[in-house]
């Protein structure tokens, strides 16, 4: 099939207008045509060759919401008419260990991802979100719950479940202790998925100005992190800290912020970090991890929650040409919380 | 009481004999006649000041081992004659939520040192067991089991409870694929211990010159950190490293090592580690943690373990006049595994 969307040709290139195809459907694939598209940073680094692996031409997006177009014979939990969504992966080996639990994510053999990642099949590179149509095996596609805005659910699929994820896997509920660093689009879905599970939530910002932001999105409070004292009444007072910052960055002073035995998870940042001091995970026996995305049982179980809960992410529909600009004011923190690409605004 | 031991009266100064005075017994006080006093890593730190927080004179050793010579009126778990042993710490605040728990070394007011800390009474330096004698109170003295030889047991009371403990909190048994870092005195504790619980353990060395240690102290097989081919085979297969390298150094090359969800604990340098990347801790949920030494009870426990199992530290025997030579020998790393004082040759 034909279709058409955005691409970068090179790393220094702006994105246009491109045409290209999408594969003929397999008995278990399912074709949509997009509706919404959310902007993620992961899309401006691969676009830009941040991380040294992209593939050109690149069309970034991965989360993606649709109503299904047509189905193949073996599918059977789609029909033609149905709120759907892809997320950061589109296949899997699904016989590892991972896969056989529901982490797709973890796969063996790694996940296939959405865009910049290789067919399991042809070998071809996969094309993202940023486009009118999509084919994807029944096996990655999420249904979009009745009730859950589609024009704002796009953001859920990665930015969702990549906060949803960690705040699963540390167990938290009512009662816990969390904090979120970084108030971009990660970290507001962070604050307001941990607000629905019943958790304290503390948002960790440099500079006072966010408090009105923080407290409207669900948390209980702001922690300025260049107030020292503040910062060392606090010392020990969190069970998790979710650290969605985007670029490199010091974690020294959160992880004295970590109870003992607590965990200051790394969702944002993919690369270095500032080094740091074994002292306060030694004296407390404190933990830093990483965290990515979620499996697809989770992602399905985070759209229903989010339905049942009416949690949906802040977001700015962008039209498909304006999205080079959108870049840029990514870039710059411009943005409350997530730009939304409207499909609509794609015309051939 | 006046005692006699070895101290370092300024961070230039080698150790030298001093005379001082041990408090008199409070209630629940016992008295000990020192029999062995273990040589830690972080004796020769402390005695240089190397962590910028000793008082000086010091007189350094908290992995100690003798016999109980008097007690006070309400001590009622040991009599004069008790073998008995001290570890790094000798009180702490008894009240808090984590001593009530029983891991009096993460008390919420900081447990007090055995050496280098300050009395919770009189606010008056600790003095460790590089002496003749030595008072504790009752809470903070372990029992040392019948057929545990007490030339060798000294070691367990820092370097066997610091590799003990997070075996325990990561919950390592039958099956468990552990591997150590560095085969020093805590590394080869970590390796006897892993071995006795069952667990798979693999020794992670620069070169394949030390297999025949690994093998004869309990190791399964010895991973060459320097062959990229068998680290890259080792890749996610191992579920705990014990890092017990006490320097700077860089984790990233272990962290791929570890499984989904699996920790490297760092338990020896305290200090700057090298700067990393997330990828690791992210691509595969892994997580990077400290872990101190155990509480009392988890101590008694190890100590009853070893017994059980009849582990005991590889030791050389030396007298108290040799400790300069022995920290100049521990700093080039000239030791297998744990330099250990006889007290009978400290005379006044």
């Amino acid at each position: 099939m034909q279709t058409f969307g955005y691409a970068a040709k090179t790393a220094d290139a702006r994105l246009a207008p491109f045409t290209f195809e999408r594969r003929a459907l397999r008995p278990n694939d399912v074709a949509m045509e997009i509706l919404y598209c959310g902007v993620c940073h992961s899309d401006l680094h691969q676009a830009r060759n941040d991380w040294g692996f992209s593939r050109y031409p690149i069309v970034p997006g991965h989360e993606i919401v649709g109503r299904v177009t047509a189905v193949g014979p073996e599918v059977t939990r789609y029909k033609v008419g149905d709120a759907v969504a892809v997320g950061c992966m589109v296949d899997s080996c699904q016989q590892c260990d991972q896969c056989r639990k529901g982490e797709e994510q973890l796969c063996r053999e790694s996940n296939t991802q959405t865009y910049n990642g290789l067919d399991r099949i042809t070998r071809e590179p996969t094309l993202g979100g940023y486009a009118k149509h999509l084919v994807v095996r029944e096996e990655f596609v999420l249904r979009v719950p009745a009730g859950l805005d589609l024009a704002k659910a796009a953001p859920l699929l990665c930015a969702g479940i990549t906060t949803y994820s960690p705040l699963r896997t540390w167990n938290v509920g009512p009662g816990s202790r969390v904090a979120v660093v970084g108030l971009g689009g990660l970290g507001h879905m962070a604050v307001k998925l941990a607000a629905g599970m019943g958790a304290d939530v503390t948002v960790l910002s440099r500079t006072p100005d966010k408090l009105v932001d923080a407290l409207e999105l669900g948390a209980d409070a702001l922690l300025v992190s260049s107030d020292a004292k503040a910062m060392s009444a606090a010392k020990s007072s969190f069970d998790l800290i979710i650290d969605t910052i985007p670029v490199r960055h010091d974690v020294s002073p959160y992880m004295m912020l970590l109870d003992v035995d607590a965990t200051l998870v790394i969702v944002g940042q993919v690369g270095p970090i500032d080094e740091q001091s074994t002292f306060p995970m030694i004296l407390g026996r404190r933990r830093l991890a990483g965290s990515p995305i979620g499996g697809i049982a989770q992602t399905q179980e985070m759209l229903d929650f989010c339905a049942k809960k009416n949690i949906l992410p802040d977001c700015e529909m962008i039209r498909m040409d304006e999205i080079n600009e959108a870049f840029e004011r990514m870039e710059r923190s411009d943005v409350r919380y997530r730009f939304v690409i409207d499909m609509a605004s794609l015309k051939e």
